[in-house]
């Protein structure tokens, strides 16, 4: 059972799991706080993978207080030796008296086999505790460790009535500056993103971060972890160019950052950071989306941000492989004549139409952003 | 100038007001509130057209307190003898020493002589006291009484992807009951509803308030002001069938409540509750809609509530008919072949794109509903 006080110092645990959540990837965010006797005596949290997990942070710094404190940490304490030693063994070495993690690691390696060590040493070791908040921090991890694929959050930009361009292709632009930053935020948020050439072709995209972009809140977040401007993580850029049509002049071979090329053939000559790649085609002659997802997935990419046009769009979700629509929505309309968001098979009644769930609704400057999840 | 004693009981003049909202059209909603060396000593609203103001109930349960006291009340008390004498000179033998007023009456017959005319009899009158609050309030009274013409708000249903029906026509239902309840609330607060024959015909649609149907708070509302199901007051239903398409044996003839037909020729028959008018036809052989809009105005129609197609919502947007937009968004996909929200012009560069301002955006039951202005 837990109490007002454990929530209260899971809540400064999940604070200091979130500063992680620029750099950590493919890892999870992680947040650990070791309490003695209601007093802080130590704190830590995962900056980035290969580096010390959160709970070394917290017991180096509480050092002789550690023995028969309570250590609250956002996800179960890993039981495996990978890059760092297991965590689990770390706090009985410490002679913790009581452990309390928000969530489960679903991660097969772990998945309660470090809650059971520290039970089996005799301490006192519990999982749950607004386990919620904890997962909404590790979408993306959450989900490929259960599923082998990244959680796919589709973004979209749009009128009132639904219209992402006029007839003649213009688009530019439909929402305002501070809708544009917060994309900048998904972005640096995530491991990879995914466009088609058309988006790469129509502005000229080169879909990377940009430091000078980023909300000040995520520029100092970086700050605080210790990276700067210059330790901007770039997520992995994947585009689809089965018709090779992208050329080596574009901006997005211009910008620092790795990118994955889907084409028809490979041609090599476009840059050192560029992977270009061939995988088959679906029935359709289309690129096999679930292959592609899978692809990712063995490549640890937990969370996969897309910016596409209506075609790709409607494609990964009629292939069931998006969780997540992120509406930009500008008070604007654009009329029946304009391009709409999503391109889907013929329905023919509304028992067929995909249901979602609203999550979210917010002002964004000028704008709404509207976030809705894929029903289960 | 007003302090926060001023504030607190305007605040509760406003809440007076707002109980009328349902009743009082076409004349203003308005609140008042007497306070006596910080004591209230009477309040009031007004509750009907040819019923008491709202001053005259405050003075009444004030009575000989009034002397010497502060007037509160919403709008500018009036100056002139309409079915009730002018108030400023009852607040004038009453004696009260200072009147607060929210707003100015835009009304062409008081604009200022109802606080001139305190004022020349020694009281110290004001007004601007949380006028916007006051204006929200009457939003219809105040747009006809300074352009003639109705505000006009447009009601929309739609998918996330901003789309009204499946290409077949199939619409039934876009968006949830809690959605559909809001809808009868907006009818309630309405002088009228607009709509095509489409619209009637496509679900032989009937366009009433129905008690049943109203949200609870809004079925309380009515019975603190003295008035129940019996009393509902049902808005005038304008319907635009040019063709004469509509005939005798639909819903929309069963239902109690004035109907407004716009049709090509007058054919009777119809029922004793319904008026067909004909009028002129604009250039491009649709009906002139600035023209209706002038005829609703002169008939005191102050708040308009359109249920319309994406043809009837486009050509009022297109004639800057409209002052705001109501759109209920559902959490479903329903792709680019289905229908969309608003025919307008061709539109060839996104600065000729009609820009609005979001007002509000929050949860109704599963859907969005989402509030946005025209800008002046």
């Amino acid at each position: 059972m837990f109490n007002s006080e454990d929530a209260r110092w899971m809540s400064r645990a999940l604070e200091l799991a979130r500063r992680g959540r620029f750099t950590t990837s493919p890892n999870p965010s992680v947040g650990c706080v070791i309490v003695q006797n209601g007093i802080l005596v130590g704190e830590g949290y995962h900056q980035q993978a290969g580096g010390p997990h959160a709970e070394v942070f917290a017991l180096r710094q509480a050092g002789p207080a550690a023995r028969g404190a309570t250590a609250y940490v956002t996800l179960e304490p890993c039981s495996h030796h990978g890059r760092t030693p297991p965590c689990a063994q770390g706090l009985i070495d410490a002679g913790v008296a009581r452990v309390v993690a928000a969530s489960v690691d679903p991660n097969p390696r772990v998945a309660g086999r470090g809650l059971a060590m520290l039970t089996d040493a005799g301490i006192d070791a519990e999982a749950g505790l607004m386990s919620e908040a904890a997962e909404a921090i590790n979408t993306g991890f959450m989900h490929r460790m259960r599923t082998g694929l990244p959680f796919v959050t589709v973004k979209l930009a749009a009128s009132l009535d639904g219209r992402t361009a006029l007839a003649n292709g213009e688009s530019k632009w439909i929402t305002g500056p501070a809708a544009r930053r917060d994309v900048q935020r998904h972005r640096a948020l995530s491991c990879a993103t995914l466009s088609g050439a058309d988006t790469v072709l129509t502005d000229d995209a080169s879909l990377n971060v940009r430091w000078d972009e980023l909300p000040e809140s995520v520029q100092a977040g970086y700050s605080e972890a210790g990276s700067a401007a210059s330790a901007l993580r770039q997520p992995l850029r994947v585009i689809i160019d089965t018709r090779n049509r992208l050329t080596p002049g574009l901006k997005l071979f211009a910008q620092p950052g790795p990118i994955l090329l889907l084409r028809g053939e490979i041609t090599g000559g476009l840059g050192e950071q560029v992977e270009e790649c061939v995988l088959p085609l679906a029935d359709n002659g289309r690129l096999d989306l679930p292959l592609l997802l899978a692809e990712l997935g063995r490549r640890q990419v937990n969370h996969l941000w897309v910016e596409a046009g209506a075609r790709l769009s409607g494609a990964l979700l009629s292939a069931a492989l998006v969780g997540e629509l992120v509406l930009y929505q500008a008070p604007k309309l654009m009329g029946t004549a304009s391009r709409g968001l999503f391109e889907l098979p013929e329905l023919t009644a509304m028992s067929q139409v995909p249901e979602l769930e609203w999550r979210d609704c917010r002002r964004v400057g000028t704008d709404l952003k509207l976030t809705a999840r894929v029903k289960n």
